[in-house]
């Protein structure tokens, strides 16, 4: 993640020797490509799958709740009546009907916006992508959290774009640091082509944008020519039913809005959107043609009698007890077990918490070590394109049940424990260990 | 699509009176998204869908005789027994018994491969995306037939790739052709990074790669270290059941080959794929990642439950009798209606039919005439990089019924005589109108 500048693809001319030499295609690559490492995520999905393995690592929603008969008896239903335009390609904009219950949707978070400005995407991660495209050239300055989104700290790069982090304090993005990276960036003479945030119970930090930020947060932005790009999947999952105006509600111009039914609905769908000034959602329908063509109308058309035919808000509200009783048993079971030291986030909804270890702690040293023991988590410097975060951990309550995320956290604590004092006795992981290009990922350890 | 190379974004710094200045993120875009023009088939959407149009224009595969019912049962099966799976994120590589499958519907054209080395894209689009994303820097050369593929033209033109066409004739690629490209291009010192081609009833072309030349054109490439990308949607669909070796049989090491389930079961699901040699397989999952974390997860298990529920071959059967039909029926209205001087290709399988009319003829602008007179096509320049094709069009036979492309062709037949009049008379289109900066789009004739 931390290459991901504009240098040159390091590829030898020379092909005897060298361990990348067994790619045939090694001097074909694009520069871009370079910069394309598998993330520690990614690596992750390997250990969830294990069963034995508590993973408080992925960020899978929690899908037993869903009413699957009926969902099975509604898509049959579609296929048999609709199926030649279910199943036929649509356009690249998106099913209308659906675009318009999204607008009914974001109206909840205090969006006023017209179902033509709506696209739909395969995935909130499609339209990352497509937003990036658009607007960033090689070199072109993205701000984000710090940590952020792994997903699109990863499309930043595959368009070369370099990521200067903004730091997060419980209220979310300070306003201070914002204002600061813009001047560094500035001074260093390179230009910020948007703002990218997470306000809503961020991932993996777990925390939101307290609402008197918001106006500021924009009236920076705006100020110094920015445009902001709002990534909001988990909005609709505040624990107490809670919602927040929308950065896009208080600026309709400036901001690129970002939704997906993955959390509130099915992930497997890969249905998202995005609601974008009219000129930039036509930008972004053309770059989406080149991508797929168009998102599976099938897909679409599934979510769109889901939220016609279902009690969808109810369904929410059940995945929002569910996520709740998680994040409680997440937080006990710190509390309980975790050695002094360690701090952490204290979300009000969403899947993530944010967890820092002491000084000399390297989390993603510590991984293999934690996998023997049975747990798996994120490690931090996967959410920063700078390498910070070697003390930090993502900690998802999503998925598991809450017996085994208290039994997780029980195994993390003794590892975490055992970990601080090899680091009291003889030094920080990086001393001790003799530094090889990769700490080993935990599906080969 | 001219427009694509590495020039600068023109988007001008003084907002006052230009009519793009209505577009108030006019400054921030990339240099990539001043390439982006509306392609002309995607204004052809919308004529197809007015019922007294008959649209020759569109690549719509025809799902009639799709068994819709037998699918919606076995989809409701899917998602009652396996909803959990099939709602839920899966990895970017794709379902592994889909991808075994994959294989072996590749093997009836000759390849042998493993499942590893395939990865299921959100249509063969998204495969072509990934493919010019993790190939292709600014300026990099793609060679690709004249006319080519106007999806594939659109990605090369989103990574800012040059594409330099080659010539074809009734046997396809034309080999002298394709070593005079090389040497051109060579020569003006730039680098070829693929050969992009659909051997098999090109789109738009409707020609075959004779098996003979198969051999030589991959000779050409390997001799030049320029790899091969081979795009075969419409293998199967060979009018007698006939098929072609896949240029991947013949050098597994230099060709990356892509295939999709939208013309032999549905394209609204969006599945398709792309083999490539494991090296490159690997590069093109991060790549994949960090533009739509997966493919829909459920659409792969329809597939695979599809091909392994029904008589998948006999349904493909049924499609290529349908489309045998609708291409004699064209050919035979061709033959009965058309004017003097025009001429077509007759392909033995696919969609489509590439048209030449007289010199003097302007495809482009006569289509709003042509639209006036209820019948559409895709006009030639849509489907070249460099703006050639003006007195040729793509005429496909795979949507509307017989009848309809009888009652189609008589009135195109009509609207070229009328055009080869005037242009007897007044001299060439191009002579007689002022002109603008783009012809009228039919949709806004």
């Amino acid at each position: 993640m931390s290459d991901h500048g504009s240098q040159p693809n390091d590829s030898t001319p020379d092909k005897q020797g060298a361990a990348r030499s067994l790619d045939a295609h090694v001097e074909r690559y694009a520069q871009r490509t370079a910069g394309m490492t598998a993330s520690e995520i990614r690596a992750l999905f390997a250990v969830a799958s294990r069963p034995e393995v508590v993973s408080l690592a992925g960020g899978m929603p929690n899908l037993a709740a869903l009413p699957l008969d009926s969902i099975a008896g509604e898509v049959a239903g579609l296929i048999s009546a609709d199926g030649q335009s279910a199943l036929q390609y649509g356009s690249a904009h998106g099913v209308p009907e659906l675009r318009e219950q999204i607008c009914d949707i974001m109206a909840m978070e205090g969006i006023n916006a017209h179902p033509d400005d709506v696209m739909v995407t395969v995935g909130s991660q499609m339209a990352l992508d497509m937003v990036t495209r658009i607007f960033c050239d090689p070199g072109d300055v993205v701000l984000a959290e710090g940590p952020s989104y792994v997903g699109a700290l990863g499309s930043f790069a595959a368009y070369q774009a370099d990521v200067v982090h903004v730091a997060m304090d419980d209220e979310g993005l300070q306003p201070e640091a914002l204002r600061q990276a813009i001047s560094d960036v500035s001074a260093q003479g390179k230009r910020v082509k948007f703002l990218y945030t997470i306000p809503n119970f961020h991932n993996p930090g777990g925390v939101t944008l307290a609402v008197d930020r918001r106006a500021e947060v924009l009236e920076i932005c705006a100020q110094h020519g920015i445009l902001v790009l709002e990534d909001n999947p988990y909005g609709l999952l505040g624990f107490d039913g809670q919602t927040y105006p929308a950065l896009r509600s208080l600026d309709p111009d400036n901001v690129v809005y970002l939704g997906s039914f993955s959390k509130t609905f099915a992930s497997g769908l890969r249905v998202g959107w995005v609601l974008a000034p009219h000129a930039v959602r036509e930008k972004l329908v053309l770059a989406a043609e080149s991508a797929t063509l168009c998102p599976p109308t099938l897909n679409q058309m599934i979510v769109s009698r889901y939220l016609t035919s279902h009690d969808w808000q109810g369904q929410i509200k059940v995945f929002r007890e569910q996520y709740r009783e998680r994040r409680d048993a997440m937080l006990g079971a710190l509390e309980q077990h975790m050695p002094e030291g360690c701090s952490w986030t204290r979300p009000d909804g969403g899947f993530y918490v944010w967890l820092t270890a002491p000084d000399g702690v390297d989390t993603k040293a510590m991984l293999p070590r934690a996998v023997t023991q049975r747990v798996a988590y994120a490690s931090g410097t996967g959410f920063y394109a700078d390498r910070l975060g070697s003390r930090q951990m993502r900690l998802s309550f999503c998925y598991p049940t809450p017996e085994r995320i208290r039994e997780g956290v029980r195994r993390l604590a003794n590892t975490l424990t055992d970990e601080m004092e090899l680091v009291r006795t003889f030094g920080s992981v990086s001393q001790r260990t003799v530094q090889g290009p990769q700490a080993p990922s935990p599906d080969t350890a």
